[in-house]
């Protein structure tokens, strides 16, 4: 168990700010890696493996493949840069909550941290195909990820 | 930021099953410490710091004041073998979420942990004066404690 590191899935999203530019991820996904390397990492790095997930529609008219590739790098980056293990899944998807929970089950975390995300509004359900009920994916990702789960509030949150 | 502590909230609960005896602390409380010095905790124990929390009813036939000293005596004890840094508190009310709630306000800590706990039914809501509505206390706590807040669900959870 000693030798075993704590792997960490944290989910991450792109900034929905357009001309942001690099590392376009979104600043309650940066507040959030960054609250896991001071309250839970700190400074005992090599016993911790910190998994990116990043899942984006297809159809995202803010969200491409190459700015999803550049803010893995950004995050890999970081961790490289204080010796902490890392690696990055990238999922297209319609739905980031049920994909989540999938890579969940896939790769059997100890825990999932992801920022908040806003409940859906009846325009949002009513618009976006695939998108069940107007639960939240922070409160589906509670209820149904087969491992604990921690929500991190940041003043990014207002932001995106 | 390196020489502070992550200060982890940790609500514990006592035993509901009658002649379990010493250390009086409910399975999934045990579960739920043994998780933190397991996941988070790890070889870094200079840079956390646990305070562990137990709210009972004074009304409560199976809590009593001197069992949740014990249960503190046990997680007191057990933080000290291993060099971890911690306090405890324990509060009389009877509304468990509103107290725990309230900690979080007067300690402000990095982090809250604490094990499910069920919806109230129907009985209870109508048998347990001052319980505002059905929603549990994990659900009260993720909603309105201003830190985050982790749920640890263990096989414990089925027992008590």
């Amino acid at each position: 168990m000693e030798n075993q590191k704590t792997r960490i899935l944290v989910a991450v999203k792109l900034t929905q700010s357009s001309g942001e530019g690099y590392p376009y991820a979104s600043e309650s996904s940066k507040a959030v890696f960054e609250w896991i390397l001071q309250n839970i990492v700190r400074t005992n790095v090599t016993r911790f493996d910190l998994q990116f997930l990043n899942v984006h529609s297809p159809d995202s008219p803010y969200a491409k493949d190459y700015q999803a590739d550049k803010m893995m790098e950004y995050f890999g980056c970081r961790c490289q840069m204080i010796s902490v293990g890392s690696s990055s899944e990238i999922r297209l998807g319609h739905d980031p909550k049920i994909e989540i929970c999938n890579e969940v089950k896939r790769v059997n975390p100890d825990l999932l941290v992801m920022g908040t995300t806003p409940k859906l509004g009846y325009f949002q359900r009513v618009f976006r195909r695939n998108v069940s009920g107007s639960i939240s994916i922070n409160e589906y990702c509670l209820k149904h990820a087969e491992c604990p789960v921690v929500i991190v509030k940041t003043r990014a949150d207002d932001q995106n």
